[in-house]
């Protein structure tokens, strides 16, 4: 009896850790170079030069865009307190940014400045209705975590993260003013089929979804 | 009968011009110069500078500075459009920056770039639960008027509300960067208390509450 449980047991964790696995398996993560803070347009240039953009070129970001992208949105600007570029409700620090491109889905690490590995599979259709989502080359999900969120009730974590949301979203917004990029940000998502996708814990929220790439 | 009626038609409406005119009538709208969109930080300076600070000095801001300041905010960057430095749902432009200070109280006219009067009386004790919301010069209200979000129900009001806001307080939080001044956003107000007071219509709603002013 013991010997048979203990063999389903291991059976059913090679299972899992083989499934797990073969999520990321070949996905490596991605080491971020240092952002560059040197350069770019003065903030109020980036803020004249503001705007949603709807017209994508497929070419990919390479990868100190996306390091300099990432930092300028959620990055950590104050390494003794691990504080960072966007504030949050609390310090909760409760919106995490997924990175959609076409080798797969990615979760930014702030501390580590590292894309760690979700899933290897193009998902970026999946994350907005808008024909665009899939042949621009990063698509961001913010994603808030209502388990980091103490004892706020729903109304308030509804709230609070569509506004730590858009801290962010806006840091984005003028990091593409300054580099020239075009952005936009979405929220018609069919969150649902989403989620499933991004293999999201019940505690995870989809907010928003911006579009990044190089103007069509 | 009908004299009376008329008499006492005529009184009321005395009466309520004295209240209305009372209520603005010695605070004169401020014509803001206009922004100086050259000099301050770059963009990723600002980003790197980026925090909140709840330690203010009562020393009042030049006009100079509530001008950027606003403009910054979510002045008005494509005149032909009249699109602003910070996104909106669906384009609706349904936050509206409301000022309080020592003298009163005034709305952020963006297309004319002027602080309308609202009520001479310095309600900034009203902003908030903190104590140095009525010493620090500047607080900005952020309130939506949810009659321009078209059909959108009371959760996806809420939370592009929050959004919309979201954009707007982080382009005051690098334009504070940017300037070396103090600031923090609030979610802590009685805000029952600050509507009556700001004498907000049904359809309207405060958000959040945004402390500007010197570091102490």
């Amino acid at each position: 009896m013991f010997k048979k449980t203990f063999l389903t047991g291991a059976v059913v964790l090679i299972i899992v850790s083989f499934i797990t696995m073969s999520w990321a398996a070949e996905l490596s993560p991605i080491k971020l170079p240092p952002p560059n803070l040197k350069g770019g347009k003065s903030l109020m240039q980036s803020l004249q030069a503001r705007k949603s953009s709807r017209d994508f070129s497929a070419k990919k970001l390479p990868v100190e865009v996306l390091s300099n992208l990432l930092w300028a949105a959620h990055g950590i600007n104050r390494p003794e307190s691990g504080k960072r570029t966007a504030p949050s409700a609390v310090n909760w620090q409760e919106v995490d940014i997924y990175v959609a491109i076409a080798d797969g889905l990615y979760l930014y690490n702030a501390k580590e400045h590292t894309l760690k590995p979700v899933i290897k599979q193009d998902i970026r259709a999946l994350t907005g209705k808008q024909l665009f989502v899939k042949e621009a080359p990063v698509n961001l999900i913010y994603v808030a975590d209502y388990s980091r969120m103490g004892k706020a009730n729903a109304e308030e974590r509804s709230s609070y993260a569509a506004a730590d949301t858009g801290f962010i979203a806006q840091n984005v917004y003028l990091y593409c003013a300054s580099e020239g990029l075009a952005t936009v940000i979405r929220g018609s998502i069919d969150r649902d089929v989403l989620a499933k996708a991004m293999r999201l814990r019940d505690s995870q929220k989809i907010i928003f979804s911006q579009t990044v790439g190089y103007p069509e």
